[in-house]
């Protein structure tokens, strides 16, 4: 099994939640990026895993070139070069207050990826699965086209291509969005988006008295797939925030036809949710890679997701019997 | 906006919550007092704030100074002097086991604090508000004294009077407080107290069959300002401790013969109750200042305070857009 | 008052929650075992205890008898040599994610521990009560045959027997457990077990159509005691564990043929709960040996119990007057 | 006394000296830029500051505001806006190794300024010194000419000029730098150089034969001086660096013909260089400021400087009498 | 072997070395005192050591007591009650900068201390020594008057006095300090002072011509001893701060009209000097209860008195057998 | 170039160097082993690695592997299996207290390794160089055979043997390896070894006269190589430890009859030593793979080694480049 992951790596910088930034001089640090944390999943899962960004020739790009090796991932083919690291500040919250986060990613190194760097066709070679989000398409015009060509050369190979909308309202604005998505849906196979990016970037006609939200997404599914028949596969999760620190969540796969959910989770405490939906993703892709039914594959991928919430940091790391272990335990007693 | 404050500055030394002080050798500290937390939120709202109190002239004094002008608190009034600074252990506790207090504040600067260290014709000048509370007057007979010689300067100057009751079992009877406090209140226009203060501090008459907290309070409230019909507001929270970790809040205030309250606020962890009376205070206090009304004024004290249990240290740190932010939020999820 | 406990001293290194043990490079130590804990608990309610058990001679043993002595426990009698301490490590769980133990305590001083290296004798002068548990059978064949010895020894002098089942999977099988625990308890006089224990252990009939815990609960007892007359005390506690974080407990008591039971503890967050079960048999025998009324004796013993999950750390650390405030109190709320 | 510095404030990110960067996931992180620094130290020796500069709108340019308020320096004038404040990496060197800076300073809100948005008019009025370094002439065409207008309009105003050339090879070359100082230096009263910034900056031809550090600085000042009259002190320390962990530093002023120098500091351990020779700069201006005997200037630089390598952080943390009790003083004993 | 100590017990607040105390927000907190630590250190030789002061009556009390069972001192005749705990705040130095010492004594219950609470004949019962200091002479006209008592019932009782001048300026003028400890001299039999205390205190003519420590000490102990003979033994060290990281250490023994001492010690970096001069009081006193031959007794405490420099906290934890295995090594090299 | 490197991993966990093990609850903990240590360094500088090795079938084995993964080297052959890891406790000196090592390694999986689970065949193809250390021979009489067996198949393959003798006293007599290093010794191409090696170990009669260190190094090597002619390369490092935080370091490299040798490193502060030596082993193998001079390559290996001292943790984390950096570089000041 082999996966290849496109997208930009970023420095998160966080404060501890019971300070404020202004109050505090201690940042932890992690590496993320919604594609590079979907590949830190899959490693831990035993998936051959390539990461295709591009960094700065520094200490900083060094650093991440060795996050990514220590956890498994190919970087052969990543790139170095250009002006900087995209980072971002969380003000972590905790209870009643939420988590701030300030961007400081523009003039990244990936950003300004020029099409002429990346040669897809040594870097799909032996894949199975090619996945990247709607945060790639956001940075610029040119990694629409990148994009667009590396699923394109994907297609032509038959190799598997997943997309998570990932929608951030800080980086475009929905039109913008809408526009470079409605590109690139027609090569994709699994997609990763609810309802909301129906309405507000597919413009899926808004579904009246509807009843419950299994039977919303079907609805909203099956529009999309009317429209792009080739995505067989759609899945998302339907989060509760309560508060900062307890959330609620469910899994939802769409399927042949049919959804598939789990039961509610409850999350409390919320120790990091970032990279929370990166490692559903990363469960999703890994059931469909191993040919699970559906119904293990949601609860697979939302265990791994819930366990995500536990753990600081945004890369998941958990192998595939502790995942399962969490979805077919029922008590978190110590065992001695 | 201009407010004056006027209490003792206390340092606090808190334990981490997972070790008893005897266990431990590690103690995080802040600087407090219900007056300095009044003015440190009140400059985060924009006021104009002068804090009068007194502190020994030694590196702990001038870091008291410190703390309070990086919270753009006016300090030139302050006073340096005297043989210490107030000081209280905190054992923090957590969950089921209750935070321990360990009072030092005897032979404090400020409880030795004379009538003639005080020029309130000077202090005074500009001011829209004054604040004390009932800890002033607890601390010596000489602090009852200047602080009634403030306010009747303040009433003849036409600034608004506020008094918080604060009583404090640890610093005198309920019987000594009652003397004190009564002697104050004809000078008073807003007064936070509730109904346990009523009854055993302004000997109110108990009321029988009660039917909720609401109608309970608006009796109490009629009842003083019966007797002082000066007092024009008043205000208070209701506090349901689960446990250490977990409150639920509400907030109170009485104006123009009505009573208005919130929601109930779960708060869920707990990071530090300390000083989240002070910010409801101070939320009531810029509400009546900025003239808002009674149900925005209620509403934004309580959130304030809600915010800063969510903060370790006495002081408030948010703006007023934050805490707008928060009342009319739904949701603690990331925005990004 | 005067308690001797026998049993294996243990270090845990454990992680900080937030973080998987490969993640990590910190470990917190604590110095624990079942025995241990149940003197430092004895010890902090003025019982003069002494605990029997055999440490490395090095720098470890040497910590460890410092442990013990800077908790008011005798250690004339703790033994020197052998191999090394028993350890284990706890990747310390969270919320939905349980705490993981890893034993390391194969080949240690204890376990390896002969007959010839205790004097009962002078070990037992002036004992009230003789305290040990199924670990400390489960360690070696000739670890049994002590046991045995100090109990009878014990018997000999009318010196009351406790024995804490504590059965660890991890440690040995069912059926040698039951083989071993069968010959030890026509010598006790106070035994902790539950129903599991009945059971799995003792091969008492299985209750069918039971209706509730404490019906079930006395119904097991019985059936033990009509086996072991001898046997005057039976104590367990009933935890459910919502999650890492969250657990729910009551304690039971069975005594004159009457069960006593405590209402339901909510502990959250869970702070730590090595070493809870062990705060409770402190709580029963100190109960005992004070000649209290079962009820009492039962709430002070989960008090204790569930305050212990409020502590990082083995060992509780209340007195007799701190667990009694609890257990009257009715809100965690601070008193100044 | 009235001083204005204008430069660009970064934000440090620090690792701790005995791991690598890439192997830590800890920042701790400081607020500066040489002229924020200046202003820093000048505010604790009482001087009335007022600080320049442009930062982002957002949390981190609020948290740069409330470093500075906190310092006690007027912001009023601080510009926000544009798209990031400048940062850099520092991996702590200690003993043998180095630290290592790796920069993101790129695209800054400040070395974005435009012309328009200072009014140097406003800023100006009362100052009696305006200090600026080659920081901020290196980083933009534009900035070179904001920093020319604001000599002009200060020397129009008979406020003096100060200049540190901290050339920054990083940034420019040596052959910029110096077309775009020899542009500012007919309006300087005041220059932070060295005998390496005479030959590579100002093309003074290099001394053959020089005997000590003292003439060697003659020399080379007096040849500065004879290209520009306007400047009348010159002042530069030099540091012997023996190791991260250890160096030695003597301070040199240039005055009336005349250089005063310092004996030899020994600097060990060495807590943090950086802010250092902003430290030795703002303790010769306000020697000068005060009008102070060259000698005294120069021992009070100097050891204002000493004592900034004693404290983490970019900011100096003491008062006028505190560097004179270390300058005066033989011995680093506790006074108790 | 049995020794009883009298004196103050002190909390010290301590900061991180790298930041003032204005600046940080977390202390480090030790239990000290210089009879405490001298009670601490024979403790950890196997002497029996009695401690006796006063202290309040509340959680800070309580934890005092529990410090010093933890290093097995007989707490038995400790009181409990009075108003406070004396405490003191040390912004630690480093290098360069010097510690700074706050101090928040006053009041405190040991100098309250009443003649009628101390039972002298019940605590001196079965010594062989009792020690105290200057500082206790310091704080009260009645503490001069329980010393002088105490003394006086040692006499009489054959029991060994010992005196530690420990002169503090913060506490006492030289002529008041001169005036309490000629009244106790004559009852002395080991005096820690030095030829500043010669000079200051006793108003030994000061010695013309002197060549070098040893010889100076020489005269002044002999003097001392001529006016009073009952004094056997003196002792002192020599030390040189070379910086607040940087010590050099010799100890002088005067016994038998013989000075011993010892070569220099370097220390460096000095961790914590706080409790030095007490380890190696405690050092001397058991070379004295041993009967060593005064060249292994200064060596052996001057030794005890280095380790203790690397170690934070006040008090020593070293053994015998480590500080002689300190004396006699010549590398500090890792054995394993 | 690929090297293969055979040894025991070890968990170290060790205090912080301000408190005693027994103060303390904290441990910091690394992974490593000579043979470990070595493989790290190899791979920092490019080299393949592969590491055989035998951890336990657990949480902590697992750790083990993630770490050796993270940092390059090839895990594919290491075993998992048996009771434990092997580890020790380390209280870190400073200054003038020396580090003390507490092993607990006895019954490792390491240590009961068998011969039939090795299959050298598959583990030494395509290496060109396999490294092991006497720690390895000291373990068992089996791992002696399994070394002899893996030497001679290296030699059969034209693969170049290196051998550290690496004694440790506390693992075995200088006798017995004595007996077992005289087994591998013909097998070895390059030997880190000293004068005490060669005098204790291998009984070459001792150098009377000698006049320096290098002219005695000489001379046992020499006599060392009459006997072994198979061995080309000899090295070893001088160490002095002025204190525990203060060494000075010379590396020495003997080859073709003649001595190389560098100037004197000052290390001031030692942050950590432990994987110094084998830091400077990694530096010789890789000049030696590198066909690079012998003065390049024992300044580059010693340049390694003093590096390794100013980082915690065993393994080293230098790239070529830096080291050489490091090793041509004349002063620690930053670069920005
Ligand atoms: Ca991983
Ligand atoms: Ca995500
Ligand atoms: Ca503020
Ligand atoms: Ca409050
Ligand atoms: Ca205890
Ligand atoms: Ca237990
Ligand atoms: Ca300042
Ligand atoms: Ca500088
Ligand atoms: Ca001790
Ligand atoms: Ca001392
Ligand atoms: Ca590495
Ligand atoms: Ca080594
Ligand atoms: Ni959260
Ligand atoms: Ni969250
Ligand atoms: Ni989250
Ligand atoms: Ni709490
Ligand atoms: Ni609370
Ligand atoms: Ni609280
Ligand atoms: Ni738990
Ligand atoms: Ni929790
Ligand atoms: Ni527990
Ligand atoms: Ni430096
Ligand atoms: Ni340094
Ligand atoms: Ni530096
Ligand atoms: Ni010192
Ligand atoms: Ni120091
Ligand atoms: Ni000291
Ligand atoms: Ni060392
Ligand atoms: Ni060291
Ligand atoms: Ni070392």
């Amino acid at each position: 099994m082999r996966v290849v992951t496109f997208g930009e790596m970023l420095m998160r910088l966080t404060t501890d939640p019971t300070v404020r930034l202004q109050q505090s001089n201690l940042f932890t640090y992690y590496y993320g990026g919604a594609e590079a944390n979907v590949a830190v999943s899959l490693a831990d899962f035993g998936v051959d895993t390539l990461y295709i960004s591009k960094v700065p020739d520094n200490s900083i790009g060094e650093a991440c070139e060795k996050y990514l090796q220590s956890n498994q991932i190919d970087t052969r083919h990543l790139l170095k070069g250009g002006d900087r690291l995209g980072l971002y500040f969380v003000e972590s919250g905790i209870g009643n207050r939420s988590s701030q986060v300030t961007y400081d990613r523009k003039f990244s190194s990936f950003s300004q990826l020029k099409q002429e760097e990346v040669n897809w066709d040594r870097i799909l070679e032996g894949a199975d699965l090619f996945h990247t989000t709607g945060i790639t398409l956001a940075l610029s015009e040119e990694l629409r086209e990148i994009t667009l060509e590396a699923m394109k050369q994907a297609k032509n190979r038959g190799i598997k291509v997943s997309f998570d909308f990932n929608f951030r309202a800080k980086l475009w604005s929905q039109q913008e969005a809408s526009k470079a998505i409605e590109k690139v849906l027609p090569f994709i196979d699994i997609a990763f988006c609810n309802h909301m990016d129906a309405v507000h970037l597919l413009n899926i006609e808004v579904l009246e008295n509807e009843t419950d939200h299994e039977e919303k997404l079907t609805y909203y599914y099956k529009q999309i797939q009317a429209k792009y028949p080739n995505i067989q596969v759609f899945a998302s999760t339907k989060r509760e925030v309560v508060s900062s620190s307890s959330h609620r969540l469910e899994g939802y796969l769409f399927a042949d036809q049919h959804i598939s959910k789990t039961h509610t989770y409850t999350i409390e405490p919320v120790v990091d949710r970032i990279g929370g939906g990166d490692a559903y993703a990363a469960g999703v892709l890994f059931g469909i890679l191993s040919k699970w039914d559906p119904d293990k594959t949601v609860h697979f991928a939302t265990g791994a997701s819930v366990l995500k919430h536990t753990l600081a940091g945004d890369g998941n790391a958990f192998s595939i019997a502790e995942v399962e272990q969490f979805t077919q335990n029922v008590s978190q007693e110590i065992s001695r």
